[in-house]
């Protein structure tokens, strides 16, 4: 595809993950959407960091939040190798699990210090971090080229938490193939990201979906009514070993129970990470499983507990669907 | 135990689940506990039927309910056999899943209709009727024995919606034992029985727990915090079959993946259901699925669907604790 800007669902556009307006950095905030479409006023790139930290982006985001931050440091402070050090630190701080970001950012550091030399500094900044933009948006484009030739006619498909734009453009391009299905979406508590953001976009773009609570995966497995497991991926390891939001892994288990395939999305394989110890698992504060938006939902004397990620060892993944190729488990690599 | 009543949690004392003033039933209200104490008041039989079908109350509630509503229909109606019958069929058809209920009434009913010679009528149905309150009391005793003594020292235990009467008086039973151990309460939705009722009951009575969302069961299966499962069954067959909310099914199935034994337990085995196609499972608004105590969770425009129970084959299971005995899965009956 020469854009898939268009056929992407509101919330994953450019301009609602994240844009620069004058010297503020404004990020779609997930946390209210389908309800409101607001925007979080990032002043700084530790303001950035920050909206990270609290989910005021996810997923995918934070990838192009930092990215625009980069543009932020370089319209705030010039040519000052510290402050974009600083920057970048703040930004691979605020989200352990997830290292796609902070491999960006690590590579492309050096590249925008390198540019200290040009005169018209900010545009430089700007004209790299938009091809890095663009990158990610023709890794996408061939994800999905990969996830589309997976669906079958007929498919029910479960995806979990909110699977970001390799997802939905496979979704759009096999319904380009006349390919009718089905996507069961996990409401995926405590955030309610598929409730909110993968079931609304679903129905805003016209699939066939159900919502359904996280505990009836394995019901809808049973019926026969789901064959396929497709979600994104917050890590990947050369050993497919898939890094994902909590839920991910009970569902991979059950799908295996009945032979459900099971493959992730992943940009690159995070190649610094040996095998599944070296993995940072975030642990979020506890509050917010005993909240639904804002509704308290027990005693505050209740004790609860919140790991935010699945580790998915690889014997419970079939695949993984990287932009150059899709690495099936058990094949020789 | 003489009087398992002092040990039970608030909600499952038999006052608070329903009792009789003057001519109105009161049902403890599950929906806004542990928010709010409220009752239900019933004015007749029929709105009782109403109650339980919107879930006033729910699991083991609905038996007592049912048990009062004849006492309030002696006092309303006499010895009037059709007041009866239409008010045990309103009872029975409000809860087609959990046939407890419907075979404890058609049961209980004869007896009361032979019961139109005595006298003093109202008070006979009062003595039929806490005859059959003290019969589960005793039948929660008796498997609480069985219940406690699966519980081992250090163990995590893992249950899902809420799991009544044998599972509390097992938990107690099991710390008079001096046995130490951590229960997970998965908050199960749509309704949150989990959190509202199960993880508010457990921090009362001063248990060892965490709530966890409904997606986080197999994360600690896989680190090994949770090495037993126990519920309550809505139904069981004599092939161990068993019928629960919805979640409970993949929740034994990720537990079977890690030989991690489930137990149900069941007053009694409904003898009249073959197998599991002759189980109907309740399918509810799906309305339920999108709203959490009234705030919405996604766009009006999303689908939704509602399987109320799961059907747990017996493969499954590992036991099922009845009063008489645990029947052991595999064993020769």
């Amino acid at each position: 595809m020469n854009n898939i800007q268009e056929f992407l669902p509101y919330i994953l556009k450019h301009e609602n993950i994240s844009r620069i307006e004058d010297k503020t950095l404004l990020i779609g905030d997930r946390r209210s959407y389908p309800f409101e479409k607001k925007f979080y006023k990032a002043e700084n790139v530790f303001e950035a960091a920050s909206a990270i930290k609290n989910m005021v982006t996810q997923g995918g985001g934070p990838l192009e939040v930092a990215l625009n931050s980069l543009v932020l440091i370089a319209k705030q402070n010039g040519k000052c190798e510290k402050a974009f050090k600083e920057g970048v630190t703040a930004l691979i701080n605020s989200r352990p699990t997830n290292t796609t970001m902070a491999r960006e950012l690590k590579c492309v550091l050096p590249t925008i210090i390198n540019s200290f030399e040009c005169d018209n500094f900010v545009s430089k900044v700007e004209e790299i971090v938009n091809n890095r933009l663009d990158y990610y948006d023709s890794c996408y484009d061939k994800m999905s080229d990969i996830g589309s030739h997976l669906i079958n006619d007929e498919d029910g498909i479960l995806t979990t938490c909110f699977p970001e734009h390799s997802f939905f453009l496979s979704l759009y391009k096999a319904r380009l193939a006349n390919k009718r299905f089905c996507v069961f979406a996990p409401e995926t508590r405590p955030y309610l990201q598929g409730a909110r953001l993968t079931s609304s976009s679903l129905s805003l773009m016209g699939f066939d979906h159900y919502l359904i609570t996280d505990n009836m995966v394995g019901t809808f497995m049973r019926e026969g009514k789901i064959n396929k497991y497709m979600t994104a991926a917050d890590l990947a390891l050369k050993d497919l070993t898939v890094v994902n939001k909590i839920g991910t892994f009970q569902n991979a288990v059950v799908a295996a129970t009945f032979n459900i395939p099971y493959y992730a999305f992943a940009i690159s394989f995070d190649q610094t990470k040996k095998d599944f110890n070296d993995i940072v698992i975030e642990y979020r504060d506890s509050e917010e499983v005993k909240n639904f938006r804002g509704v308290k939902t027990t005693l505050d004397s209740v004790n609860a507990i919140y790991p935010c990620f699945d580790i998915i060892p690889s014997k419970y993944v079939s695949g993984v669907i990287t932009p150059d190729k899709l690495f099936l488990n058990g094949e020789k690599r």
